[in-house]
C-alpha cells in the first residue's frame, strides 16, 4: 500500500458519510433494483457485459441471507425479462458463511439453480483470507452436485493462489482473477506490487493453458498488456475469455480494451449497503480519494 | 512523459534558436552532404555503420520532396564512391505523402531503385500515427514490385504494432525497431514506460522468431540486455540484426554494445531543417535537455 493509501486510510474513518455517498456514486448503480437494470442496460448498449452485486457482506441473521438470495433472484428475473446481458456475483458471507456453511451452501446451490433455469451464471465472490478455503470448498460441492453455470474468483496477491489453481484445473473451472484488495498479512498475501503483478501474469497463463475460462479482473494496464499478449500468443477465441472491470473505474481503458475486439463485463453494485463497498474502493485508489479530499476542502 | 520533460517542452519554445542549434550540433552531421560523408567516415573508422538522413519533414510543394529525393541520390552516390558502409533514412511526409499518396510512392520507388543499383538500402522512417497505415501500404506496394532493398520501421510504443507485425512477417521484412517519440493519445499509443519496454521486447521476439531483420533501434540498456538476451538465447547468427542509436546519443552504450560484438548503425541527420528534429530529441532526452538549461544559465 502506498503512503498516499495509508494516510487516505487512516483518514477515511474522519470523512463524512454523506461525502463518501457522494464520491461513491460514480461507482455504485443507486439503492434500488431498477438502478442496477437501468445501468446494465446502459452498458450493454456500450458494448459490455454485466454481472450485478447486490451490497451487503457479513450478516448476523440467516433471513438476511434469504432476503439478499430474494432480491439476486429478483435480479434475474429482471435481467431476463428485458434480455439483458448480465449475470449476478454474490458473496458467501451474505448468504450466511460464517453463521452455518451447510446452510450457506443450500442458500447458494438453490440460487445457482434458479440461475440455471434463466439460462444465467453466478459468479461466486472472494472475499478476505478467513473466507478463501470454504468459499473453495463450497465451490467444489456444488461443481460435484452437477452445477456448471458458477464461477469463483481467484486473488493473485495470495500466497496460496498458485497451489489452488492447481487444485482447481480438473474441473476446467470458470475462475475471476483479480489481484486482491483486502489488506492481509505478508504470510498470507504478496505485499510487493511488483510481485503482485507477476503473480497474476504467471497464474492467467496457468489458468489459460490448463483449459479455464478466465475473467480478466484489473484497472492495471500492465496487466491488461500482458493478458492481450497471452491471448494473441495463443490465438485465444474471444469467448474462452472476458476481461472485468468495476463500474466507474478506468472508463477509458474499459473503451481501449473493447476497441481491441475483447468482451467486457462490468461489475454493477447496487444496493443499501454502500459503505463498506465504497471504503474498500477507497482505499484502493488514490484518484477516487482524491476526489474526496477536494471534495473535503471545497466544504469549509 | 515525465515532469521533467514537460517543463522542458513547455519552456523550449522560449529557448532561443540559436541555442537549439548550439546543442544541436551533438546530435546533428551539420549543413552539408560533406558534413555527413565525413561523419559516415568517422563512423566507419570507429566500427560503426550509418544511415544518413536528409533533415526535413512536411513540405508544401512537389518540388520540394524531388529536391529532397535528389538530395538522398546525392549521399547515395557518395557513400559508394567513397566505398562507405552507410544507407540512407526518408521520412515519407518530405517525400510527399500529405500532399499525393501516389505520387510520393512513384518518388520513392524511384529512390528504392536506384539504391538498388548502387547496392544500397533505404530505409523508410515512421512518423506519427497519422503516417501509419500509408507508410505500411506504401512499404507493401514497394515490396510486391520486387524491391526488396527497402525496410519500414514500427514503434512499440503503439498499440497496433502486434497486429501490423504479425501482418508484415509473411513479407520477410526488414523492420526497424523503436519505442516511439511522437505524442500520441492513449488510445492509440501505451503511455506508460513500462509497458511500452514490455511491449518493445515481446515484439522483437516475435519478430525474431518470425524471420525478420531487425535494426535493434534503443537506446535504454534495459532493451539491449533483453535484446541480447534473446539474440544469444537463439545463437542467432549477427547478420541477422544490427543495433541501431542515434548520432550524438548514448556514445558509450554504443561502444559497449560494439565491443559486445555485435554490428551497429548509427543514425547521421544532415540538413538546414533541424529545428524540428533538434526539438524531438529535445523532449525525448532530459539529459540533452539539461545541457540547454545549463547553457542558458551560462550565458546570462
Amino acid at each position: 500500500m502506498s503512503l498516499f493509501n495509508r494516510l487516505v486510510a487512516t483518514a477515511l474513518p474522519a470523512v463524512p458519510k454523506g461525502l463518501v455517498r457522494k464520491v461513491s456514486s460514480r461507482y455504485i448503480a443507486g439503492d434500488g433494483i431498477e438502478d442496477a437494470v437501468r445501468v446494465v442496460a446502459e452498458l450493454n448498449r456500450s458494448g459490455a457485459m454485466a454481472t450485478v452485486d447486490v451490497l451487503g457482506e457479513d450478516i448476523e441473521r440467516k433471513e438476511e441471507a434469504i432476503a439478499t438470495a430474494d432480491a439476486y433472484r429478483a435480479v434475474l428475473k429482471e435481467i431476463e425479462a428485458r434480455k439483458l446481458d448480465g449475470n449476478v456475483s454474490v458473496k458467501l458471507t451474505a448468504l450466511g458463511l460464517k453463521l452455518d456453511k451447510d446452510f450457506c451452501l443450500e442458500t447458494v446451490e438453490k440460487l445457482v439453480r434458479d440461475a440455471a433455469a434463466r439460462k444465467s451464471f453466478v459468479r461466486i465472490d472472494m472475499e478476505d483470507s478467513s473466507c478463501t478455503s470454504d468459499t473453495i470448498e463450497t465451490y467444489r460441492k456444488l461443481r460435484a452436485r452437477g452445477l456448471d453455470n458458477v464461477g469463483i474468483v481467484l486473488q493473485a496477491y495470495l500466497r496460496r493462489t498458485a497451489a489452488d489453481v492447481e487444485s482447481l484445473l480438473d474441473l476446467s473451472p470458470n475462475i475471476r482473477l483479480c489481484k486482491g484488495i483486502y489488506v492481509e498479512p505478508r504470510r498470507v498475501a504478496f505485499k510487493d506490487g511488483a510481485i503482485v503483478n507477476r503473480s497474476y501474469a504467471t497464474l492467467l497463463e496457468r489458468l489459460l493453458d490448463g483449459g479455464a475460462y478466465v475473467g480478466i479482473a484489473t484497472h492495471d494496464e500492465k496487466l491488461v498488456f500482458e493478458a492481450e499478449r497471452l491471448v494473441r500468443a495463443r490465438k485465444l477465441d474471444r469467448a474462452r475469455y472476458e476481461f472485468q472491470m468495476l463500474l466507474g473505474v478506468e472508463r477509458e481503458l474499459r473503451d481501449i480494451v473493447m476497441a481491441s475486439g475483447h468482451r467486457m463485463r462490468v461489475y454493477v453494485p447496487y444496493g443499501k449497503s454502500w459503505y463498506a463497498y465504497s471504503v474498500r474502493r477507497l482505499k484502493e485508489n488514490p484518484a477516487i480519494a482524491g476526489h474526496v479530499v477536494r471534495a473535503m476542502l471545497a466544504r469549509k
